[in-house]
């Protein structure tokens, strides 16, 4: 059977049972379909699926397994990773009309939704009933919490939340022949066998297409005490985070640190910043800690700040004294949504590492790019408190072998530390190729080894998270 | 080749490898190795391994799975589901001599340790290095950190550190054929490719042998604030625990409820305890909340409570004004120690429910046991926050078919509000045959794919965890 018969008799067996409003062959989509946030290229695909329940989903993979046809699971399509992006044989399956909150439970903390609703609209929800979901990240409006869960995302509030898997309690998923596992449990508790949830959550679309979830809410966070403090050096950033977590009664629910090169970047390339601080100090941390009571809350977190700068620890600290203030600090910070425009060529790491060791590695990683190319640009910051690091590369005129090159220097380093190639934006096709950096030769074999048992053809996602055998 | 003659090349393949050192066979095991605390039926083993480190684990992996030899790993032996007893075909792989602890970082705040250190071990190292590793439950001095994840442990701190699985960051296993994956990371954020941390942790010993980990340690939890609360009605009950987690700042660190069957149960047959509430109450809660600040944490919760009298949300309470009277409310909750000598022919269930539905399923499973059997005893506790209930059986004269009807009452109850038969004590043998009650078809097919594909021989911890296929 030739690539067009074969592909018509594909759409016809999906329109047949699906309906035509369901299936949308190339001809008819008017959307470009075939690319994330990540830039990486993509292909318009064969047709784009939009099912309205489970049951759809399910039959359309059933019928895709029978043909051998690959399947790309899409969300709101704002991956970093190339984990949405299509090639021109293959049928993107998009959950934009699965967007239902099915239930609020405010005695069991519980929301239950279809995959295809924002995590915005989950957040609005959960506030609406006095609650909060704590899973936040600037994509919010657009990421959909399928794509949340598919890439175990992580985002602002990990240092007191978790990522994205922390917050699921039960899931639904279709596999790749059809059947529907489904554990929309509420239960925090709950040992019955191999937890495919987890196994489910941050497999990329790559193992089975995620449709509806049970999502853990958590009590409002209270009153915010922010400050954005100058320090000495990195032992005394690390041990500014262990001191909070010990003396803070609530915590920390945020701790970003921020080095020079990335404080100044901004101060000088964004327009309507200012310095919190009147002196330069070799690193910057913006801290957030929630708690109950706004006085007493606030006045314990100055009177600790006060003991930190007493012991040297901080060498100057600005404290927020209004939520205006606290915005002036966290504009600072988000002023990463302007590298698109600032740095259209830049290169991105999102990389991890222990806490003890961000320091040494961010600094052989800075020194080590500085010194191979001569006037780049490198720009350092991350969320201390889980070990991920971000880094901007900017090297003027990068060709391609460039960006290859600094990669494999940035992704050397990783691997010397022991670290994670990917902290929180995941493999997809973009770095599939240096999962060997971080997943040792048995674990990426054991990792087939389930794709090829729970996928036997291959249909879900191909070429997309595990590397290619060479 | 006959058993014996088969049996005899296995034991001599292992001996060449390992040693006679680490390989009894049979004739040369002076303890008991067949059983753990479960009270499951098991038999002596034809040897017992106990390695020194992962690579012998490895080594015996290789050697098992050539000779397709069955291998059950055993950590304390104090197991409730039958995990870890042995038929008389089988090989034990004890733990017990990797109970190194290799680091404990405290700027990371991690410990990373070998699999057979105790619970208790690990809690203390911790606790010299100024912090704490929360997991927490009765058979410590005991139990094995290798055993807590095989069996994602749970507990009394669940509510506000999450189970065993969520304690972990890098763990390191070896797989049926011998090979080591191995993620001893640091990092809270590691999205790079499948989870087979999580699948490894609660897959009791059927997917492979865990033989070290990266445990993750917390803040101190500071002051404790303890009350022993009557309640008037259930409703009553989840609108307490709702309060406490909104207004308390730091929270509920153990939130347990108790119906008057229990309580009055214990407080009748348990010698030095006392009614902490003068008048009955439809319902008891031992809440404590911990803190920071001693005095100031005490007033809050003191104050809270007053609020929910006022409210009408508590029917009276008794807050502890020192560790001695928070160590009497405790002792009635940990009463259950003393079940094995009280109630020797006990039917025990560990199962959960979402939280608003725990009310309404406890009455109903009490009501169908006291109509069904006549004069027999019904006690119902649990961890509310956790959907944990706990369910305590006992009807005179009882033979097995009467435990089996008796299974068959409360597992069809879970059943119905979709509810877990196993919240903590996981699979084992004890439950493989009631764990599609929990779990769909189409998941006990996938668990089963999993399984054929990491372990094709079927040589882990056969007969375990899944249920024959019928």
């Amino acid at each position: 059977m030739s690539n067009t018969l074969s592909n018509s008799a594909i759409l016809t067996a999906l329109t047949e049972a699906l309906g035509d409003d369901v299936v949308s062959p190339r001809e008819r989509l008017l959307e470009r379909r075939n690319a994330d946030w990540s830039g990486m290229p993509g292909a318009t695909p064969l047709a784009l699926l939009r099912p309205r329940s489970t049951e759809q989903v399910a039959q359309a993979l059933a019928i895709c397994n029978r043909f051998r046809q690959p399947v790309v699971v899409q969300g709101g399509l704002t991956g970093l990773a190339g984990g949405a992006c299509t090639a021109a044989n293959e049928i993107a399956l998009s959950l934009e009309r699965m967007m239902a909150i099915e239930e609020v439970d405010a005695i069991s903390s519980t929301i239950t939704v279809q995959t295809g609703v924002t995590l915005e609209a989950v957040q609005q929800a959960a506030s609406e009933a006095g609650l909060m979901f704590p899973l936040d990240l600037g994509a919010r409006g657009s990421c959909t919490i399928g794509g949340n869960l598919a890439t175990n995302a992580g985002g602002n509030r990990v240092i007191r939340y978790g990522m994205a898997r922390d917050q699921v309690l039960g899931l639904e998923a279709v596999l790749a022949d059809g059947s529907v596992i489904g554990g929309l449990h509420k239960m925090v508790k709950n040992n019955t066998g191999y937890d495919l949830r987890n196994l489910m959550i941050g497999s990329e679309g790559t193992l089975g297409i995620i449709t509806r979830a049970v999502l853990r809410l958590r009590p409002r966070a209270g009153a915010l005490a922010t400050a954005w403090c100058g320090l000495p050096d990195y032992a005394a950033v690390t041990r500014l985070l262990g001191e909070a977590q010990r003396h803070l009664s609530t915590g920390v629910s945020a701790f970003e640190v921020m080095w020079p090169s990335f404080v100044d970047y901004m101060l000088g390339n964004v327009h309507g910043l200012r310095a919190p601080l009147d002196t330069p100090h070799p690193f910057y941390v913006l801290m957030e800690s929630a708690g109950g009571d706004e006085a007493s809350h606030q006045q314990a977190f100055e009177d600790f700040l006060a003991a930190m700068l007493e012991a040297g620890v901080i060498a100057n600290a600005s404290i927020a004294q209004s939520q205006s203030d606290a915005g002036a600090f966290w504009r600072i910070r988000d002023a990463t949504a302007e590298f698109p425009i600032l740095m259209p060529d830049l290169i991105a790491f999102d990389v991890s590492f222990a806490i003890a060791d961000i320091g040494r590695a961010a600094q052989q990683c800075d020194e080590a790019l500085r010194a191979t190319w001569p006037g780049s640009t490198v720009l350092t910051y991350g969320h201390l408190g889980d070990g991920n690091l971000h880094l901007i590369v900017q090297v003027a005129g990068a060709d391609d072998s460039t960006v290859n090159a600094v990669e494999a220097l940035v992704y050397g380093i990783v691997r010397e530390y022991g670290g994670s190639v990917s902290a929180e934006h995941g493999i997809g096709s973009k770095k599939r190729d240096v999962l060997g950096h971080t997943r040792a030769p048995a674990e990426l074999a054991a990792m087939r080894a389930i794709k090829a048992a729970l996928d036997p053809h291959g249909i879900l996602n191909p070429g997309k998270v595990l590397p290619s055998i060479s």
